[in-house]
């Protein structure tokens, strides 16, 4: 059951304030990401000021965890090697503290990742990302068609609800409205443009951001909901300037470089389940 | 031996109505790719209207192919673990009925892969792409120094014919003028802009591109004709805006984006051999 | 101890005739190297002339070697099967004379992989590339938190020229100013812009330019001198034409691509330690 208690904490405020902690503190991300979405995912943390590492071995990435401000898996591209690396990121960053975010990409459509997924959760991640059919299929709904979602972030929501109640984590589905639910809190985020699918690595990215967020934030839940309004934001205003998915990678960098706290809030619109 | 016959269901028209079905059906297509090229050809696939998959691990692999609307299969980085799944891939797609590509990248100059390659052609590829070095490696000629070509896609073509009929494929010869033949028929897409060669990942973008169009096309020579169509056609379309590479492998993305069957149909140059 | 021996050969006119043979000799570079920086650093060196062929398995990296103008082994992403081709490329360069560049990303902060670097450094590299951080910690000082340097420049500068004596090796340290040590020379080049540490994978596309110029330079110190020019240059331009790093990126690309031997001979800022 999602409640739909409000989350009075969780205002534009407040998301700017987190975002200038970002650009502050500058928090080293320790990225397990895919081949794909790699080399994006490094730019949208270096533009929101962080630091990305991407130390995804076995040998370096459990130890790697306890050091870092916040780890990232995301599962896009697993292999043997990599896997085993997950899991030591995700048991060395639970044994530290330090904030972690899974991002169980084609989870529920593909049984070996799927059961790799429910094995890290295990460790707790702070933040769980995904599309709706991620999120349905991580609870062991239907699932995903590799990476783009074939339901709606609506009906993934009160499964997201149930799911963070569950783990004790903070879910966030994606979608053409983003929710972000801690299980007792429901915040949707309705900022954002078309051409964030016609991308890739943008839903990765932001599973980045949001562990970049959440090393500096109050809650995981006011770094889900910052990483979102920040990457959603700085979209929209690329998408203005562009003509297209090619030149809007590009400006969406630009943008979010430039993205100071005060735009941020006052762009951002942020809803509250009634 | 090429043949002369002229393929005159593959026009303009045809053409275009292959581009449609792409837009239309998103065709979801599983990429076994190499490190290099992927985020590119994720962001060609997306352009064009299809969904990429990325699913390139032994133990997944396989089963997707029996599941997606078509496979590429490019060797530009094979290690041990995603050669096994290209393995399990070409065997899946073909119990399955699933039109996949092969993209023997550096295929002749280097030994090893040239093995695997041939190893792979017992699971009989819909298309086989490459430049004219890689074609004459594969056929067992001269081979490849690299991914560029040192060879002339007008020296590939005959052997190009041979190959496409001993295997009963189609071969998409790259190069300054585009060759297409399916051992019979040979096509030649004129389209094109040098800048195509200075920006990695466009050849195997297009090897992608060429397994999405063969998914909904009436046969691979069909698929393989609208993918360097549409690609070469928005290659200068691109070009034309911008100023050096960089800029134009962002535009081409735009152009890839905003092309419009009946622009399409407009703007490609095709000729049949004589 | 860093000598302040003048190298009067390496003016503006020397780095001039460098690039100039990057340009007409278009050597091929193998390139081994990490997920994150592969596409940027394969489009750096098509912009510059140069021919990237990425060649990282443990089956064919050592052959490869023995027949390619340079080698770069990047430690960016390492894993068990591409380490072992980091190990057979080095042999094979230093058995067959090509020359070869280390980058040790993460040297001094990561253990195993900076015992992987020191086995590498047997092979004796023509080149070595890293930010301040990564040549203290291949020194055995203080060490590297990800790919970003936490330690200036200056700091390392004597370092590097204890290090290139010690092994007869060329060391570049990367930072607001390039420093450039064969040991008894040091070579500063001031251009650059700030937006090259915003954009991941620059400093490895250094690496990989270093190797595409030391193929066809008088010395591995002309090399090394030559390929930070031409991409710090190419920065600046880049700089002036864009409104952040996502732009920057695109731009770096065409702005290299359009680099002429006299503009670099014009623009390049050199300095010899006093």
């Amino acid at each position: 059951m999602v409640s739909s208690t409000v989350a009075p904490d969780i205002d534009q405020q407040a998301v700017a304030q987190v975002w200038e902690q970002v650009r502050r503190r500058q928090p080293l991300v320790q990225c397990l990401t895919n081949i794909v979405a790699a080399p994006f995912t490094a730019n949208v943390l270096l533009a929101a000021g962080a630091a990305p590492a991407m130390v995804d071995n076995p040998h370096e990435a459990g130890g790697f965890a306890t050091l870092a401000d916040a780890v990232l898996i995301n599962m896009g591209t697993p292999y043997d090697d990599t896997t085993a690396a997950m899991h030591a990121a995700a048991a060395g960053a639970a044994s530290a503290g330090t904030p972690w975010v899974l991002d169980p990409i084609g989870a529920g459509g593909l049984p070996w990742r799927t059961a790799t997924a429910h094995e890290l959760l295990v460790h707790r991640p702070s933040v769980i990302r995904g599309n709706a059919s991620e999120v349905l299929g991580l609870a062991g709904g239907s699932g995903a068609r590799g990476a783009d979602s074939v339901d709606s972030a609506e009906d993934a929501v009160s499964v997201a609800g149930d799911l963070a109640q569950r783990h004790t984590t903070v879910v966030a589905v994606s979608g053409v409205v983003d929710q972000v639910s801690d299980g007792t809190h429901l915040v949707r985020v309705t900022n954002g443009h078309e051409w964030m699918t016609r991308v890739t690595g943008v839903g990765c990215a932001l599973g980045a951001l949001i562990s970049a967020c959440t090393a500096v934030a109050p809650s995981p839940l006011h770094g889900a909901v910052t990483a979102t309004a920040a990457l959603t934001v700085a979209a929209e205003d690329a998408a203005a300037a562009t003509r297209g998915p090619g030149t809007f990678a590009a400006a969406l960098l630009d943008e979010l470089s430039a993205l100071e706290p005060p735009h941020l809030a006052e762009r951002v619109v942020l809803t509250w389940a009634p």
